[in-house]
């Protein structure tokens, strides 16, 4: 894999704004993998990515952003400048389903998520074989009491140092002041097409509805449960013939692959958060 | 097209059922086209749909309902047979918007939905033209008063003897007693992928939640707005890219789809409602 | 709709290139609606489109294009600045199947395709009540003498000043002659997902292979016959329950999405050709 | 899982076919789970599929097979009755390509894919390691002599007994004797929408053509290559964006899921071969 820099910025829509910023990269001599914009019109808000070559750029990581500081103040910028080669530290929380676990695990040990994977939560014993043949250090947490469960697993995103959290099929509320301490930092998969069927049991309440597609939603985690950014959705169509298996196995499907991309996109920093919604730089 | 028998029957499942009604059309005679079962493992109900070749039973549709009725009543059967000669009447009720009201009018005017269309009512002037091209009689409904309205449609639909309502996009509010007057003869295309999204602004709505995928579902009228069984539905993918124009495009285009296979399957007898859902055997 | 410029381009990859585009933009006051770019890594070409709202700018069509000739020259650029007031006059060829017709005709009347249709074309007489009906000059052509068919139409297409003309299911084969003269400017609908059952009877192909899906392409033609740089696909899942008429049928719809898509994103500027394959800013 | 009896049965279309087959049933007091019924009418051909609850017939299998044999006899009928406690052998081919072996695997593990896997035969040492994870015997095949290579898989294959081999993606071509020998007991996945780009470097023959979906399709095996009856399909769209490496990430996808479809029916005994071509109760 070839080193870039991801430069991403959003502020408001102005003129100038991209010759600005193009001249900075052009004056730095960067190579332009991958550009993408975005201007909202009904918001007057515009959003960019840029994907250069590392190497094309005279500039240090730090210099870079020193260098850049100025533009971005001058457009009231929100913005961040990744290195690739600096790869984000991913928890994952799971529970007794193993799906979403494995389907990351496998896409990242065969280099198509590229993060690190310093540790695995969960809530049940039968995880660890899969965390110790991908020789993850496993932690079991007692849910016995919550408070005290969930206490050990902020100690534990803060001592490993953890980036981005993913919740994969977790199946506990996180409580609200953890919510909010990792608010754009914690990703969950929601086992049907959100805003349809939030909450407990949705397949049960999909076939109960009768609806014929079958679907999984990767948000952002937020104090509103199942409420938060979607980054991506997937469905697949059911029938009646469809036993509650069939709804279950596609709706795995559903699930690894919308967490997966949601996961990704967020890794190569393609996605923006603006107020509950996302730029998604696919 | 071949004249067929379509003999659709529900009720609870038991032993000997298919032997029974397999063994009656063989018995008269009976060149079986398509053959449809479904058991609802969950319910114990059983659903079956045979298509059978018309010239091959040695029965009039009477005569056929007749020698049937024994077998029915002896299992409990829900049962219809229809005949595909005769076409069922379809109504057509529109607003301003066209989409709808054109496609189902080109698939019935290209054979593809195989019914009569008496009628188009629509409270917009601007339906006329399409009607009058394709020489279906128009009838303009002034909704200043409501009560008035439905009152006329009502009127309209039992001198046409309507068997099929078609709400393409016509945006009132059925009132409760025409709901259930036309209950399982009415079919409603909305503008989401329900249950998410009911109500008004659709689309709004699905703009606002930040999805990512736009849908449309083709369902039954009942008395619980948007809640009635769902025949069919739709989805396409969109981004923060897609404008609302597009979004708009991209709905139509589902709900063009879902409407049309929800006619179809109606027409061609391949819908058993059950309580709050459907068997379709598309 | 608001008036726009479009100014796409494609050229060598070189850094500076969107620094100048983008200065050169921001010098006159344009206000951009929406900007694309892709790099080709192995190609080491650029491809860049932007949409500006017109009046923001202070330059007519012909001052614009004198203005930034300069640039274009500079980097080797392939470009073109159309302006979204001046409507593509866009002819449409028929034969005896009515789908697509009738689909890009509806999608023009409503708004939806922004263009002039000044004739419809077709060696078929059953057309024409649906040109009349969209007040659309119709132009009957006898192919008894193909040579002397493709010479009148080649006659009306200078006639009208065409600038693309649309196969909307044709059936016949365009000379070379004429595939030469419209390169670039003649989209094709072929009913399989190419390069899978190229040439006649694509539908009777996909049955006897077996295919669990069927296809449409929406393509330039080139006098490789159905070889030309793709625009869009689409598919539907088939089984064998599919009787030949479904597949008609789902084959009609991926046919009309297909080509609606294709014109708009040719009409909106959206299509790049380069070599035989297109980059299409959707 | 409930024990149940699969009885699939194809036979010239014939008056009286079911009922005798249902009266056989009911006769035994068979509970029906599920039953699929499908017409040829091109080829005058019927397709049946029972699902039935193994405790419900007072028949061991030997003697469902000995009572059924006559009414078989009788309509001239292909068939097999197979008792899902009965796992089928299942025997994994894989190169260096980890992907559709991984997914299998799980799939297994968790129970989807109700079958044993008694070995994985692979020509890249590196696959022992999910071999020995899974704790499935490996045979790692050395291929510098391809005759002496496929020897020593036929004499492994006949071994372990094995009732379905299953290439996931191993990437060289079996001789017309093993194919032969294996026919309607071996399944392929081709990382391509065939019949387009059969052969080599599928995903390079999509990227020359610029096709705008990308496919796998999983069929059976027979002498001619990537020719053989297909199971099941899938595609996902791609863009002049998606780079090589997205390419890909979209083909495993493609080519995981149609795999697992396809072992899933053929397991399931949901297929049934006729000529090139599969009928496929999904």
């Amino acid at each position: 894999m070839q080193n870039t820099y991801r430069l991403v910025i959003d502020c408001p829509d102005q003129t100038g704004l991209v010759a600005a910023v193009s001249q900075f990269l052009t004056d730095h001599g960067a190579n332009i993998l991958e550009a993408n914009h975005h201007t909202d019109l009904q918001l007057q808000r515009f959003f960019m990515r840029h994907e250069i070559e590392a190497d094309s750029v005279q500039l240090s990581h730090k210099a870079f952003v020193d260098a850049f500081s100025k533009i971005a103040q001058a457009y009231d910028m929100r913005w961040t400048l990744n290195n690739s080669d600096t790869k984000a530290k991913v928890a994952l929380l799971a529970s007794k389903e193993s799906h979403c676990l494995i389907d990351v695990l496998h896409r990242w040990h065969t280099g198509e998520l590229q993060c690190d994977i310093p540790c695995i939560i969960a809530n049940h014993e039968k995880m660890r074989e899969y965390a110790d043949w991908y020789k993850v250090p496993f932690h079991y947490i007692d849910f016995s009491d919550k408070k005290v469960a969930f206490a050990e697993i902020e100690r534990l995103l803060d001592h490993y140092q953890i980036d981005l959290t993913v919740l994969a099929r977790f199946m506990q509320i996180v409580p609200d002041y953890l919510c909010q301490k990792l608010a754009g930092k914690a990703i969950n998969i929601h086992h049907s097409f959100l805003p349809s069927f939030a909450g407990a049991k949705p397949y049960q309440q999909a076939y109960e509805r009768g609806v014929k597609l079958i679907g999984a939603t990767c948000h952002y985690v937020t104090t509103d449960l199942d409420e938060g950014p979607i980054i991506e959705q997937e469905v697949l169509r059911i029938s009646h013939s469809d036993s509650s298996l069939d709804m279950v196995r596609k709706g795995k499907r559903c699930e690894v692959n919308a967490l997966a991309n949601g996961i990704r996109y967020h890794l190569q920093d393609r996605v923006i958060i603006h107020q509950n919604k996302t730029v998604v730089f696919a």
